[in-house]
């Protein structure tokens, strides 16, 4: 697996000279961050839900990311339509299940595209993660309320039926494949208290999977990059707000050496 | 009536250690500001909007925030669901009538939603109280056109037609209920030029109504936190921008000593 | 034409001291920047939608804002009844056509809008205009693959067909109308990498056609004042996420001095 601190720069270069397309079918509260933070990275984002314009959107993407946090039935519309293309186009899908287990409508429609096209990479907290493999996680409202080790096993069931790499975000994060497992140790508690930091976190895991061909490997760049500008931004930071803009600022500005001092990351 | 700082500080705290879960069905604009106050005073914001999930997203949830700023037919559909949902729960519900007076539209969607099920508390300015109670506010847009106490005999008569605590923001917000008014001096002149303050302010009203009883006691702890934040953030702001960042800063670190220093609250 | 620092600053009074409403029919990942940028250089932003109510505020606002960036059938109904309104009224409209090129569904329909009522003003960067124009401009997502100044013979033609005034946005920014060029030379590359900023300057445009009757004077000067934010928004920013917040401040804190020593415009 290729994420030393090179590794994981050289994915942020070729984005950064690159610049990809990266499709966003996202939920309203994300959707101004998620744009932001793939500028900063360096890629190019693109918003839309219409299904008068889904397939042409992605047909010009090089990634494309759905999230469930403010659903209806329109964008769920849009949503698979976009999976069918970007499935049909060969590039990859991020499924970010936000609110998996608070709603049935939520569990049901993520595990819903999941079969009508599996995602490359399902990337969500603990409880939303146990929701989606039909356990019970406990969701309450958005934020998990499992720890991410205890949704390992339902990861790797995730894996085994959908061939999807699976990230569960929390403290340390797990990008969970086939028999492989990593841990990014990466980020701060403060990242906790800004909204839509999960949302921002699949967005970059496009980015990269758009420049990175293993899926297991790009999820760990992103989940690395992520926690490190959330780290970087959160020492100085007085608080949520701050935090959030310094957070643009250092996926900005974030070096080969920012990288190799803070990169918390293993394998097993 | 509880409003010394000390109260107010020990709902904060209530906040802080419950998180409670506030259901937010609130306007395009105000979405990300939203959920970032709350997630910074302490509280789980969710939002939902959508016919299929509403009702379950609300039996999760503590406190009920309904804000028509930016209104359409099927949202209109999902808050008439949510506030019926809540009022059988018995948790309160805050109505946020932006722009009501402005269109007919929205004068009227406010006005139903009142009938369909009274709110716990209605919150907004000076137009917009008058809009709903009846009588001629002349808002202008979204932002008010009248003095707030002009207003406070129409609140009066919405709580008497409705059992609905009423607060009126501007430079003083009052609140009105029953025979009382409390009256929340404090705030920044500054805060006008940040686009959906008053939509903050009444997802924060949720928070506190979640964790304190007394419906007028809730609306003066969270306007008078809201109104001491602002100040904090106004102080060393370069402008609106800045404002708004150093806002959920002052919310996510404010102290009960912040709040002693500042207090402007008198009952009559 | 009425371009000094002198002049712009006079347009800047008129907008702080007059607060016209500008209506924004805007897309969602633009909505509060483009509330921000109104209320941060003293105009009064409301945001509607619906056809329910979207004549009713077109009736009280000074301008219109059209903005296709996340489009759906609704929003596109609502926006035809907004133009016809505000043609009705003569009230000044502005086309912002996001990502005209990068699909069928928005070129034509930022197509159509300009045939149902000619707007006053079409603003958007060179891939976009050469888009709505009918060439082939090679839009690749929501940002520009042409230079601006390819694009001005397209400008010529659009404002023959329509009597539009076209506003090609870039590294240097072309106002066209009639026979009439004027160059701005103002912003910083640093801009191209903060979501909407594009989206928010057409917002400006429609508040300085609120109060400066003659268009390309009017979009001048709204181009002239973005970019001159924009640099010193840019000069002390650690990266993306700080300009975004300087700019809003640097908006509000506009003097005359700062647009007379950064002022770069050109008429041919």
């Amino acid at each position: 697996m290729k994420t030393t601190a090179k590794d994981i720069f050289a994915s942020v270069w070729k984005i950064r000279e690159g610049g990809p397309v990266v499709h966003n079918i996202t939920n309203y509260v994300a959707m101004n961050n998620s744009a932001n933070a793939l500028l900063a990275i360096g890629a190019s984002p693109v918003m839309a839900h219409a299904e008068e314009e889904v397939e042409a959107m992605v047909g010009i993407a090089s990634a494309l990311v759905v999230n469930i946090g403010t659903l209806s039935g329109p964008w769920i519309r849009a949503m698979f339509q976009a999976v069918h293309t970007a499935r049909a186009r060969g590039i990859p899908i991020v499924l970010d299940p936000v609110g998996a287990g608070a709603t049935p409508y939520r569990t049901r429609t993520a595990v819903e595209l999941m079969r009508a096209a599996p995602p490359s990479l399902i990337r969500g907290n603990a409880s939303e993660i146990l929701a989606v493999a039909g356990e019970q996680g406990g969701t309450r409202g958005v934020d998990s309320t499992a720890a991410s080790t205890g949704a390992v096993a339902a990861a790797r069931n995730l894996n085994r039926d959908f061939g999807s790499t699976v990230c569960i975000s929390g403290e340390t994060d797990f990008v969970v494949w086939g028999d492989g497992v990593l841990r990014v140790g990466n980020g701060h508690i403060l990242m906790t208290r800004v909204t839509a930091l999960g949302c921002t976190a699949s967005a970059l895991c496009g980015a990269f999977a758009a420049v990175e061909p293993s899926i297991p490997v790009a999820t760990a760049h992103a989940m690395a990059v992520m926690g490190i500008a959330g780290e970087m931004a959160a020492e100085g930071a007085d608080g949520p707000g701050s935090l959030q803009v310094r957070l643009l600022d250092a996926l900005y500005r974030l070096s080969e050496k920012d990288i190799e001092r803070r990169l918390k990351i293993e394998a097993d």
